[in-house]
């Protein structure tokens, strides 16, 4: 089946707005085997319309139509797509009733401007939207389907999940996909590729492995296509695939939620075991500890950080001795791990990060150069403490130490419980 | 003058890559007096693009092309323009010996793709690409030139700046536009616009003034168009337009710099003044630190941060007093000056910030409802504190937090100056 996306609007004409609804769609259909042939922009506007309607239509089955339907340009498009579908506008009591409703929920009388609303082209179904006020519209022709949705992201994409791809596959007998997730910090892409190339390689051809990585985490997506028999069969054979790389990368792999953070697991960890943490930050500079209160709730667990940036603030916050600065350095094994021990002396929480490094873009030496970061994790009974080897940016350098060490953290405490 | 655009590629229609270049283009267009009549997006295939570049073409004067001039899809995209302008595509010596030159570079010996890569269609007049081995094209019909660049965005940009819109300008004596900045901090767009709203309705009628909100940031640019003649005349009469809004907002306006952070300009006050800067923060758990810290050369001048969470933190590392929290609580005006007390006299920075608030979800009590932060700026001679209400998102509140502080913070410093 093929498709094509309309969108209708100035505001992406004049490069105000980046049009992010199409790839929503394009990636929702390419889902459920619908390919797109193209997308095109055109202005809100008579003509921009009809021209609009007849490129998109073209030797496709389904054109999505987005935008256009806000209240002050509402009238256009749906006279122009009445106009276009040789149609006439005509008064829908059941969309009356529900922008009264919605208005006279935030307190608004406007009967005249409702009655307008509720003008709809007689031939086209509508479509619920259940986050605002403009209905999506379905009509049909002997070659094509027109879906005229909302341009509104949040409730363009509501529409399409929830009541759009529904009445298609029921229709159209479309294919449905299932995923499962591995989120994965402190790792590569290509070194995850590495670790399981041969296991890729002998996947079944249906099953599909998608590499996306973020600032610092790679999430890794399985996907296969299943029918109303197969699928309890293929999920499970997706859960299996997911063990297997799982066993390849364990260290790595914080969740199988993909909306969970690597702040959240940790803070999870923490609050069932009933323990707290604190962190003493150099090159990180609060990075961590932004990280960790990003979560609703963190003080439970979260007592604090020492961001320790000078020479001074590591000796008298931190006890790192001023021998140990002189000699080896700030970015070394030694004041990590002295760093980390003052950190628990002082703060008396169960577990503490320590960490010293350069990032950049100055203060590197041929010894220390720039992206060369110490790691310290721990309790006061145990610690070990790493070496990274990052890169020539500072920004990234500071994001990604910091995932690194909430990751070193997670899997000291899941190795070292009793 | 009208234009479209043109995007070739299937990570578009596939919807793994947002179309950004499109905006780009529009923007940068309709700053020079062009419309953007429509953008579309066609497969890379000699059908998809053939059709591209009909529908693109009719009824206006440039359609701009992206994308499709990648390695490996470079041969149909140049063969399925050279098909449809009716050429034929030749070895162009200079290309080859541009190419040549960047494969040696990279330690690349491969004469036959660089050969192939060295084929370009005859009619087409190149554009040069700085970033990258592809180059533009650029074709002349008698109603429409084609203006094709690579779809990489950071080097589509610079060949579009750098090479054809000066080509445009000369061409076609297009309007110049010129623009003057004022980046704000801590103060919201409707707040500002009530503020100036007098002097805004007397602009003269050919300025123009865009209010573009960034999270906890407005940056305000002022537009005219100029020609060489008023060029010098209006660029004063902007500067002084900039002047009087300036005079309404003082406090808020950090730079006139569009590219200058809140962080930067802090850290170049202290520079220039050889101070030193602390910080002890609760609700914003280390994220003031780092908006210090993601500036190059910070340790200059930044010394750390005490990011006291727990009552316990606030007591033993920022000496606020134990019956302060138990009665007033830890967000109150007592609590953040004896918290900025206790960090200055333990780290003895000139400088100090402390923050205390309640981020949300949850926390919240009648008498200081989630949005209620207390911040506190100052030296040991002289310190001073607001409370603000902001808003029940606990990411927002976190972040704008930081910036009003650090606001507050340079205000702070300019206003005690003798």
């Amino acid at each position: 089946m093929k498709a094509s996306i309309l969108t209708i609007g100035d505001e992406i004409l004049n490069g105000t707005t980046i049009d992010t609804n199409s790839a929503y769609i394009a990636k929702a259909c390419i889902a459920k085997g619908i390919s797109i042939e193209g997308t095109y922009s055109i202005s809100d506007s008579f003509e921009g319309i009809y021209k609009g309607l007849t490129i998109a239509s073209t030797g496709v089955q389904i054109v999505f139509i987005t935008g256009g339907l806000g209240p002050t340009k509402d009238d256009i498009t749906k006279q122009a797509m009445a106009d276009y579908f040789e149609d006439e506008m005509i008064f829908n009591p059941d969309v009356f009733e529900k922008i009264e409703k919605y208005f006279e929920k935030r307190g608004k009388k406007q009967v005249e401007l409702n009655r307008k609303l509720a003008m709809i082209p007689s031939k086209a179904s509508l479509i619920d939207n259940e986050r605002g006020t403009a209905m999506g519209m379905w009509f049909n022709t002997p070659s094509c389907q027109f879906i005229s949705m909302p341009g509104v992201p949040h409730e363009m994409r509501h529409m399409l999940d929830m009541f759009v791809l529904p009445r298609l596959i029921e229709k159209h007998k479309l294919p449905k996909i299932i995923y499962k997730y591995l989120m994965t910090s402190g790792i590569g892409e290509s070194s995850i590729y590495e670790k399981i190339e041969d296991l890729e390689a002998n996947f079944p051809h249906d099953v599909h492995l998608a590499y996306l990585p973020n600032l610092g985490n790679v999430k890794l997506r399985l996907s296969t296509i299943v029918n109303d028999e197969n699928e309890t069969t293929a999920a499970k054979e997706l859960e299996n695939i997911r063990e297997q790389i799982n066993m390849r990368i364990a260290k790595h792999v914080f969740s199988y939620d993909p909306d969970e953070t690597l702040g959240e697991v940790v803070g999870q960890i923490l609050t069932d075991r009933n323990k707290t943490i604190s962190t003493a930050e150099s090159c990180t500079g609060g990075y961590i500890s932004h990280l960790l209160t990003s979560v609703p709730g963190s003080s439970a667990y979260f007592e604090g950080a020492i961001v320790a940036y000078s020479y001074d603030f590591k000796e008298n916050l931190l006890q790192v001795k001023h021998e140990t600065l002189n000699t080896v350095g700030a970015v070394s094994e030694e004041t990590v791990l002295e760093m980390l021990t003052g950190l628990l002396d002082r703060t008396g929480t169960d577990y503490g990060i320590a960490v010293s490094g350069i990032a950049g873009p100055g203060g590197g030496t041929p010894d220390k150069p720039v992206g060369t970061v110490w790691i310290a994790v721990g309790s006061k009974d145990k610690m070990t403490a790493r070496c990274f080897q990052l890169t020539t940016q500072r920004d990234y350098n500071i994001k990604i130490s910091a995932h690194i060490a909430l990751n070193m953290l997670r899997n000291f405490i899941l190795d070292n419980e009793s």
